[in-house]
């Protein structure tokens, strides 16, 4: 199977809060219908997806929960520096991120900190000196 | 900030497991270094991370639940059309996925069904016959 990853999608209890916070950060949502119950963001590669829990848990069939703040997944969105993360990590707390770590180095040498977004999903901010992901 | 994702983390209890199991579906470990305890897979965009589960929880930090099978993200392999979906969806179960919802015709005009991996995390595997995200 070709080795690709096509879409990360968030279940979340309030869409337009959580459209709100992504928008914050100055993400513009891709052809984006106010009618829809889905809202999507180009994140250079991959579609970020918002949709209500309640949607996503209907979706994907019963059984599975689909519970808020509490995860074993995060995201991370890297930054060219150390200076950049700090401003990447103040610029989700001043939309409503909750800090969760505040960026620092790394014991594999890096400099990164945690937020988590209106349902609890958590973003690492991080700078990574030894690869040129950003 | 600039709009980019990119990496996701999943939290998995047995890191060899699922290594195996991602590599089962015929995805190779990006500069895999066997004494490290973290893998990662390009997966087209975006790097994939594995990393053990108590390892995760301390990176964060303290006060963050890392719990296996309960989850509110979900992560898509779409595919070009409902065969190869059918396909990639039996590939997953081949090496050790559990189904979840087998691919059907959705609402939205597509079609998908849901695997979880070893420790629950869930894959969408989906055609979407609008759009060219595969």
């Amino acid at each position: 199977m070709k080795p690709k990853l096509s879409l990360i999608t968030l279940g979340v209890s309030d869409l337009e809060r959580s459209r709100h916070f992504y928008e914050g950060l100055g993400w513009s949502p891709y052809r984006w219908d106010p009618e829809s119950d889905v809202v999507f963001f180009e994140l250079g590669g991959v579609m970020l997806a918002l949709y209500g829990r309640d949607n996503l848990a209907k979706d994907i069939g019963s059984g599975v929960a689909i519970r808020p703040g509490v995860t074993s997944v995060t995201l991370a969105h890297n930054e060219a520096s150390q200076d950049d993360v700090d401003r990447a990590f103040a610029e989700f707390v001043s939309v409503g991120a909750t800090p969760v770590k505040t960026p620092q180095p790394t014991e594999w040498g890096g400099y990164s900190g945690y937020v988590s977004d209106p349902d609890g999903h958590l973003w690492e901010v991080a700078f990574n000196p030894f690869s040129d992901w950003t």
